[in-house]
């Protein structure tokens, strides 16, 4: 994401970062919450587990906070924005590609056919996966996935889509590392798709970032050239029960602290629950669809249904959009 | 690790970090390397990628430093530590398993008898890790390695695995993160086998180690107690050509610098030093029988044969344990 996007968002990192520890930072570190239930429980559960000597502190090494992504620091409507890159590649590559115009799941994604493209099923998305995501290598990847973001716009907000990043999740990131957490993305999203840009956007370097990913291949060229290519064949889904084993994989400890927004985060939040000591489980509730969208259990992107029941029942904190969140994005007025 | 031990590596970690960093070190940050070619490219590389505003400065995200840990971070004879812990894992659950009294690969092992284990060949092996490192939590796991450690000897030395550490790579770990550097392990290693020790021992913690490993399952009990099952299937070997696909999977990054001791570590050299701009690659060559081993070319463990034919027509930096390091480990007088 070079040039002006970048350089914008570089700058909207540094004030929010400036915002969470300087001055203000001492009377609010989360100036975009409401006061309320969601910001109290935060405050309280930061403040237990850093104070040396009381009875439920953590000691820094072990302040592991982990993230989902879609939907839970930036959106994920009207779909996500990885298929949406997923699309766009399909019909860059589409004149190269003659035979497409009589192929599904081609033809329908070509036509703009939504119902066709739904009718292709499992195995018509994991084509369009693989033809925008594969048979490149990683470094070819990063670059096509950067600049589709310095170009692409969110056809709601009309504006790149990582200005659709929710602020007051990255005020509790800036947050919690102010305060010796360290954090972490674990997104069902693809890693490769993620860490071209999460270190700017969000300040969570690459080695931080969990996310699926496909089977990627060590390749040395005639003239001695090694190379990472990337295969059409998913290795792993870090998603739902994917999770807590993601977790562990990558992180190796489990996590004190949990946010997602979805029942593809329910065994992520009952893994960090589930550990010795106080725990912190929250869930982005979407709840405002006039600044945002409004959606939960029916939904077929991000539903929230089983764990928004636990959360209910075992007394997780829940942010609800409209309540809680006095900003959603950074470039409201 | 608990108990002495562990205070005692405690104690030996702490004692490097201080003489790496305090006054010893505006004097010499690797007191136990001796003066010569390899601790002069490492003071030089270090000098050059940190000073900002010259040529080759590397900013310090980007200061990503991989490690192997078999025969580059401790020792690997006579067998690899972990193998010396399956070992004893299958002796201790022996009397569990009557059968194993007359089944190959366990009758052979049981009885101490090398040839007949050797026979059984990688079933035999496969077999042998299977046992002793799956079918149990991944809880249960780690405390079975920190209790083994705690009480194991190593064979030749009479003293705990964990004392086989090589000080000078001690010492240049901690003279790294001192200059801005994250290391990282990449071994071949199995990764739950590593992440209970290497904070205590290496001062790196189990998100920065990149291993082999098994597949794991998250379960659900009966009353919701969620749990992660190891599983007796391998998931990724971390090894030769796996050693930049694992880099690739947990950094996401290319390192700037790169040790290791064998040609399991050839690819991750090659795939360190085709990046852009100034790198470092390094292996330990094992040359000391007296105070250590002397091994290469001909070795089942540990094999250097094509990566040092690398390492010389390439300029990589070979340190000669005889030659370049004063003292081996830290407990020689």
């Amino acid at each position: 994401m070079p040039g002006f996007t970048r350089r914008r968002f570089v700058m909207t990192a540094a004030a929010s970062a400036l915002a969470a520890t300087s001055a203000t930072a001492q009377t609010d570190p989360l100036p975009s919450w409401n006061d309320g239930p969601a910001k109290q429980a935060i405050l309280d559960f930061v403040k237990r587990v850093t104070v040396e000597g009381a009875v439920d502190f953590v000691p820094v090494p072990e302040r592991i906070a982990v993230f989902d992504n879609d939907g839970t620091l930036w959106s994920e409507q009207p779909i996500y924005f990885q298929f949406a890159f997923a699309v766009d590649r399909v019909k860059a590559l589409a004149p190269e590609h003659p035979e497409w115009k009589t192929e599904e799941p081609f033809k329908s994604l070509l036509a703009g056919d939504l119902k066709g493209l739904v009718a292709s099923g499992e195995k018509g998305l994991l084509e369009i996966m693989a033809v925008s995501h594969t048979g490149m290598t990683t470094e070819s990847f990063t670059k096509t996935v950067t600049d589709w973001l310095a170009g692409a716009q969110h056809p709601r907000f009309k504006r790149p889509y990582t200005d659709l990043v929710y602020q007051p999740m990255l005020e509790l990131t800036f947050y919690l590392r102010a305060q010796g957490f360290k954090t972490f993305i674990v997104s069902g999203g693809g890693i490769e798709f993620m860490r071209p840009w999460t270190e700017k956007i969000y300040g969570i370097p690459p080695e931080q970032v969990v996310g699926s990913s496909g089977v990627v291949k060590f390749e040395m060229s005639a003239d001695g050239k090694p190379t990472l290519m990337k295969e059409a064949k998913v290795e792993f889904i870090d998603d739902g029960p994917g999770k807590p084993v993601g977790i562990n994989r990558f992180i190796g400890r489990r996590p004190v602290f949990a946010f997602g927004n979805s029942d593809g985060d329910q065994q992520m939040l009952e893994w960090t629950a589930a550990g010795a000591g106080l725990r912190f489980m929250g869930l982005v509730h979407h709840t405002d669809a006039e600044r945002e969208w409004a959606y939960d259990r029916q939904s077929h992107i991000g539903k929230l249904d089983k764990a928004l029941d636990e959360a209910n029942a075992k007394g997780w904190t829940v942010a609800d959009m409209k309540r809680d969140w006095k900003r959603v994005f950074a470039f409201e007025p």
